[in-house]
């Protein structure tokens, strides 16, 4: 839901090239071809599934992060601690998408053995869309969930000065004949895409998404993006938007959760830490894996998700509109689509990856 | 956050006489004395954190549904699956205060031996506050994690009829010197005791809390408040708000997931069957607790726990403010506050609670 449009200008890709050519440049700077295959993975898919500013429109800043040593290589992630149904994880300030991926993966299998898992990692980096991770979970019929903290953006309510990132929190659960539900959300009101959309327009984004300098809301993009930057105060509203009137202070609460079960959990950074020190931006995530069989029969509980799911969507629609939907359901239609019809590229992304390409010696698509 | 005001002509009455009184209804309706105690507890607690919809102003509905048997007397409930990290208990349609505390009690317990525990409850009753049962982890030095489903009062993005209950979220986490963090929280902007409020001072309330039977805001709570009464439509709207400007796809999607994890996973009613029922609410809950010392030494998180407390209280404060909360904070003030000083109740409550004294020859306090 929410997902963006398609920029003017866009050239449409083949999803299998673009995969190639950014797994190409990552290996040119010496990342592992399993550790590149599993990090072009997840931002192409954030491209299938339209969370564009989570995509290969990135790759320019895992590039520069690992040519200038913010981003580890040759790095190693290692378990720190663990129980039969818990561990921690050092991401020795390695790609966040792969130790993301391996702590997924250590959830549900301990998940496997005994019907939960939860894995918390510290010490790693940005590690794109949060829905990734928990639909991984999907195919072994688990309840998925997958959360991380990020640089400071989130004023907290009757604050200033942004304290908290954007801390998504994602959780995919299985369905039958139903897509499954995936829900993968910023606990802030919107993303910054959406405010750089907004400015790129030149036009005034609507009043509760964001706070000026002063810590009250404001139409004006540039002055939140500007002040953001130069951390001068203001930042983007916790759900709910500002002050307690429409529970502005349940987004922040939920942020909150996201960076105490990701920041001091694992140890990782927390708050105005996270991306504090130029070396190592310590971000932490926190995945969990819930096996539904403990619980239910698998072919019970699924009936009853398709049940649940249809009961939502045959419900009346407000006037003006004729659908409604479940989480996922609209990136999923994306995705299929995108598969066959290409990826659109923005002109300013395409350019910036023609140009990490002629740099890398790595051969553009088209 | 976002506590009731005390209503004019309230009576202050003292803890410990409101307990007995309480506890004296329950006794003569034949609940073990043992289950009249939790369940006064629950209710008691609310009122002392200022959560005073959830508290003794309920007891009328609880000595109502006893007494036609809509909440099952004598009854018992058990464990009908578990493994050693999870389980599901079946509340046999008693209190659901009882089979609450019991659920995560049983959480906890599994947690000490495995550093995890879940369990999910179904055919169960209104369990009053969430944050009774995420708040009994802190003492074992857990994460404590506790939803429930409820009748359907929100409306999902997009549509106009109310499918899903207010389902809140609450998790208590704990820290040091500090108070622990503890969100609890409806995942609609309100609860709908908010627009009760509203209704009774004959005011309009916010444009974003509430949809007509069209689907569409409203400003106008007597219009949400019959509607809902009589299922003409209109209801709730989910934390967000209308539409998805201000995402309220996203609370819509909290509260599907509560709904999922409470109804679904223990094969509880869900959706519109929630409370369709006229003999069995069939309610669900789900309950959780992750042990810290599973991931870090206590004394290390309760301590960065601190840190984070006090970088976002020491935070820089927007116009016209003078203090950043967090999560619990209020209600723990509130809740001194009144253990010393007593509990205030409004003149309508006060009146029903000695009509049930008086027809259960219970003695009043005052």
């Amino acid at each position: 839901m929410g997902k963006e449009e398609v920029v003017e200008g866009s050239v449409w890709v083949p999803e299998p090239a673009l995969r190639a050519f950014t797994s190409a440049v990552f290996r040119k700077l010496g990342v592992p071809t399993r550790d590149a295959r599993v990090t072009t993975d997840v931002l192409v898919t954030a491209d299938l599934r339209g969370i564009g500013s989570h995509g290969v429109a990135r790759l320019p800043r895992y590039v520069t992060g690992i040519r200038n040593g913010t981003i580890t290589q040759g790095y190693s992630s290692r378990i720190v601690k663990q129980t039969r149904t818990t561990a921690v994880i050092d991401g020795g300030n390695g790609l966040g998408q792969v130790v993301g991926r391996k702590g997924m993966e250590l959830a549900i299998a301990k998940a496997r053995r005994a019907s939960v898992g939860f894995v918390a990692v510290r010490n790693s980096n940005h590690y794109g869309i949060a829905g990734y991770y928990s639909m991984i979970a999907l195919k072994a019929g688990m309840i998925g969930i997958s959360m991380t903290n990020a640089a400071p953006l989130v004023v907290p309510t009757f604050g200033r000065i942004s304290v908290l990132g954007t801390n998504p929190i994602s959780v995919a659960v299985p369905a039958g004949r139903e897509g499954p539900f995936i829900l993968d959300m910023a606990t802030s009101v919107v993303p910054r895409g959406s405010i750089e959309v907004y400015d790129r327009q030149g036009k005034r984004m609507p009043l509760g998404w964001a706070v000026d300098a002063s810590g009250h809301a404001t139409e004006d993009p540039q002055t939140v993006l500007e002040s953001l930057a130069r951390r001068l105060g203001g930042g983007i509203l916790p759900l709910g938007g500002e002050g307690e009137e429409f529970s502005g202070h349940k987004g922040y609460g939920l942020a909150l959760l996201v960076d105490i079960l990701c920041g001091v959990l694992p140890g990782a950074a927390f708050g105005l830490d996270v991306y504090a020190d130029e070396d190592s931006a310590n971000v932490g995530h926190f995945f969990g894996a819930i096996d539904v069989r403990a619980f239910r029969p698998i072919r019970e509980f699924k009936r009853d998700m398709d049940k649940l799911v249809r009961m939502l969507r045959e419900s009346p629609k407000a006037a003006g509109h004729d659908r409604i939907y479940v989480h996922g359901e609209k990136s999923a239609a994306m995705e299929k689509e995108r598969k066959a019809k290409g990826i659109p590229l923005g002109p300013k992304v395409a350019d910036s990856l023609k140009k990490i390409g002629a740099d890398m010696g790595v051969p553009w698509i088209v």
